[in-house]
């Protein structure tokens, strides 16, 4: 059983997770290299998984020979010179999403993995890995519910951490880029097809701080894809019941909702509030197997030298839309694409 | 449309909503006389649904010649005396359940009936009638689930109503008179059969008054009926979500649950607690369908002078089993019937 | 107990439907008279109903001294002269949805009505009576969801009626008049506010036929209102699953959906198909208690010569609104109202 | 970080999974060795998952000087055995359930595991460990339901699979061994007590084979344990809708439920069956998750030297209830522990 040796770059919150997932989770993966701009962080790290090597300079990471693939979990401002740096030296490069934080960037990677096809690159939109949406896709795929008419996607943070949302904002690049560029992945990679027109709407109900970052608290758009089918989405960072993505997939013959109950407990709760379900209150916990899998799929595809998707023009083309949303939120104008 | 011309006896809460059912929601009923020995109570209730013709004395009310079919909703142990009066009157008669508070007594009351076959005589197990109830019976009967395996059947009073319970409690019979005679009714209706043995557990968990009355406030029992199905029912007046009856009918091919979630509502409330169903808070409100529905059949039967279920003797089985149920519980021992 | 004394004009299916509903379950209801063009309709169920003024001209109808109101259930286009004729004869009014099938016959509504201060008129948009939403709009108007935010409302007809839907198609106006006014009605009185900004797309997935009255067989529309709250639509005439009307109420504070799972039964169904819940195959069977609170409340408001809504503005609001997300489909444009 | 390097003996379509869960899953544990009497099952397993050590023999496994712990996973008639050869060589040990096939056999594993006090022991009762079943016990243990009434549990099995089940049928020890066991387990653990009495009935309803082995494809028992709680617990082998395991816990303040809606998706299907939750099919895709816990609750358990539950003795209780279950059954009698 051949394993890829894995150097991680960045061991924040979610590099720490995919760091703990390539270490013991995934049978293909083998983690032999931390680096974290941060070094207490990048020792820890590294003690708690059995770890050697460890870096504070991503260059030095990549340079070493026994990585044979690079994980990217770095703020978005430097996964472009990350993916450069690691591919310049020779790795295979997982990089974790949004790709970069404008589209010109975004095209700048699309160049960098152009000029070395044989490594292997994958964007980390691990909603795709999720167990609910393989299935859905699956009966998607197989006629289940016909032709699809619409989807439907909502992202919603929950209230409880607004204090640290709230923080984030100024680099975040507001709802559209930071929230829904998963739900136009999902909706790109369900309907088949790209928006040719959308409207972008919203406002700050709660928190006008939001304001000041030319957005919204709670924000959706309409989109008209150019196979006809309708897409609605909407994010927002003031959910009561938890961390809580929602997509419906609409059909001609049938429709499908993953997550409106969005709870990973078979537990119903009698109480003096009815019969309840609790909920995700967290992102990290809701995506913990999808991340796994995601890097499973990563490993597979490293393994046969096959490139997988979601990939570098998945990063492209949702950062692109997603900022056509928020210039359309800005301006109130319905966009052509 | 030839609407029947009732008379009512007991306007008490569920008398009144029996009446105001005859005086407005009945298409084939109308309601004529009311009587109550509290005549302010049988009074406001003739004002209320304009009836002119008030008695205090049942005996008056049976004797008022444009009365044709009686409703009787008084006490448990007047059931009897009233059936008498109202049909040696010559009048129909609805009972409420259950029939008598004694065995005896029951077969007093299968004796007056079978001394009249002319009239028309139903008992008010509700149950049966209610919309969902109905639902579940035509699938059985169609085979949809096979053949039957076991019913379970939870009647669970709202500890919001503790007090009251607790106040009733001395003449209530205890819970499996008073509760699970309805569980045993749908047992018996659903499985078509009798029980042969049966265990009848449970306690005081919290309110160690009902051992004062033989009784506990929570019990169960399991019992194998005579054609080999199982049944399993429980009651407790403890329920922090409200006034829940649940029954499940677990079958060869499939399994039916009624009321796993007790609500009216479609509202799902996404808050703190969760995704929450509320539930009924009350029998009234849980039954007000059924209420009606069974003086439709009644009424029905009535007008094709064709004697319906439940019957008479399904009131004195059901009363059998109850306090069968309550000597195993007493006894703690398995009873053969 | 006063009754109001109501004719009807109108006993096709939903007509047929308002007229037991007056007959035999409205307290403060009694039909009086019955009115249809086919007189044989209007015979049968005058019989049915126990109903002895039959009439097959609405001026006739209208010309009856017992009546005091009159309930409208003829086709659209006739409803506006059948008020005029109601109303100059001094009858009170109750008119089926929608109002007219253009906006200038709503005005003329309008100037009719408004003639007749001391005539009660309400608009059928039944909706706003059924139980849960009355439960959600009481829990809305107490605080418990915050501000309303966001609301998404969907009216999915069968597909098993698709044929009855197709025939009817040239006269019904199209989906965003025919079914999704109900949801403009719902939005303008859950959101308290007038659209500003609107989208509607869709298309046919699977009907062509829709085409030829520049309709779609799946259409949705984004509006935003005055006060800044967002609306998002959906109509379709392909649901697998069955009558499925759902609304959602994104607040501030929490969350409300009403109708996910579109069931008046209490029955899980276990079976191959994994844990189902069946649903109203039937509109009628659907709205069926909403229909008869709606005759309750107009009643309530004769009584007390009080003008209840939906009004007559209401329903020109509505239709305004259902007409220009048609324009908005078929130029393809966001429309600035 | 000290992993455990452990031998499994069994790589059975469970002990694959165990031996997969070791090898790639566990942090904690690493596999070293397998062994298994199907020589080239062993070594499909072992080259699977890159283990070099091999054996058909289980003595030659425990001699083997690099395993620390031993994972077994073989037939029941031989646990007892199989513990023996491990202690004795020095290894800690996980044991699969049930324990053994009779009470007199678990005495001598207790036996055998009192002799090496030092060894860390546990028996494999995965459902405790399961996700859901933690989060009910927190709840539980925090007092949110009160003190607790019943338990009911019920371990159902796919139809789908009845061929197999009736193969191995006549090793199996029956529903209330072999599968009920769990149900038993879990009563114990979530009561705290013992049962005092019990009252086993049940039948063949549809495979009458199972009567040859004095069995029944649909069983259940009440039970009454030493703290006046009240358990019942259900088996079949004919479930429509997958394999489902569902308990209830029911309290003086609140009611839980565990499964009753048994699906690891979060996808609703709106289809012509209504709004429907696909459920598990497979027993080790519902306790995949349960399976890992397990293993490393066992793991930190071996790395702390402290003896975890379920113990020894824990197997042999109930094994012993079970067994007074299939008496009561075959007696149809009340037993008084």
């Amino acid at each position: 059983m051949k394993k890829i040796k894995f150097g991680i770059i960045g061991v924040g919150r979610l590099g720490y997770e995919h760091a703990c997932n390539l270490a013991t989770r995934i049978p293909q993966a083998e983690l032999v290299a931390i680096c974290d701009g941060n070094e207490a962080a990048a020792k820890k790290a590294a003690e708690d998984l059995g770890v050697t090597a460890v870096y504070t300079d991503p260059k030095d990471l990549c340079a070493d020979a026994n990585v044979e693939a690079v994980a990217i979990v770095t703020n978005t401002a430097s996964h472009v010179e990350m993916i450069r740096i690691a591919m310049d030296a020779g790795k295979h490069v997982f990089c974790e999403k949004p790709l970069a934080e404008t589209v010109e960037k975004c095209k700048e990677a699309e160049a960098i993995i152009e000029a070395h096809p044989d490594l292997i690159f994958m964007l980390g939109f691990m909603r795709r890995f999720d167990h609910s949406y393989e299935v859905a896709k699956q009966k998607i795929d197989r006629g289940d519910i016909g032709d699809i008419v619409l989807v439907r996607s909502y992202s919603q943070d929950p209230r409880t951490v607004i204090e640290g949302n709230l923080a984030y904002a100024p680099k975040s690049g507001g709802q559209f880029i930071d929230m829904n560029i998963h739900d136009i992945d999902l909706i790109r990679w369900l309907t088949g097809s790209e928006p040719k027109k959308l409207w972008a709407i919203g406002g700050c109900y709660e928190f006008p701080q939001y304001k000041d970052w030319d957005d919204g608290d709670n924000v959706s758009c309409l989109m008209q894809m150019q196979n006809e089918t309708m897409a609605f989405f909407f994010a927002n960072r003031t959910a009561a019941h938890g961390s809580a993505v929602e997509t419906e997939i609409m059909g001609t013959k049938g429709m499908l909702r993953i997550g409106a109950t969005p709870t990973d407990s078979l537990v119903e709760v009698f109480s003096e509030h009815g019969v309840c379900r609790e909920c995700y209150q967290d992102f990290v916990a809701r995506w913990h197997q999808a991340y796994i899998r995601e890097l499973e799929v990563y490993c597979e595809a490293v393994l046969n030298l096959k490139q997988p998707t979601p990939n570098v023009y998945d990063g492209t083309k949702s950062t692109d839309i997603a900022f056509k949303c928020k210039e359309s939120f800005i301006k109130n104008e319905l966009l052509t694409l």
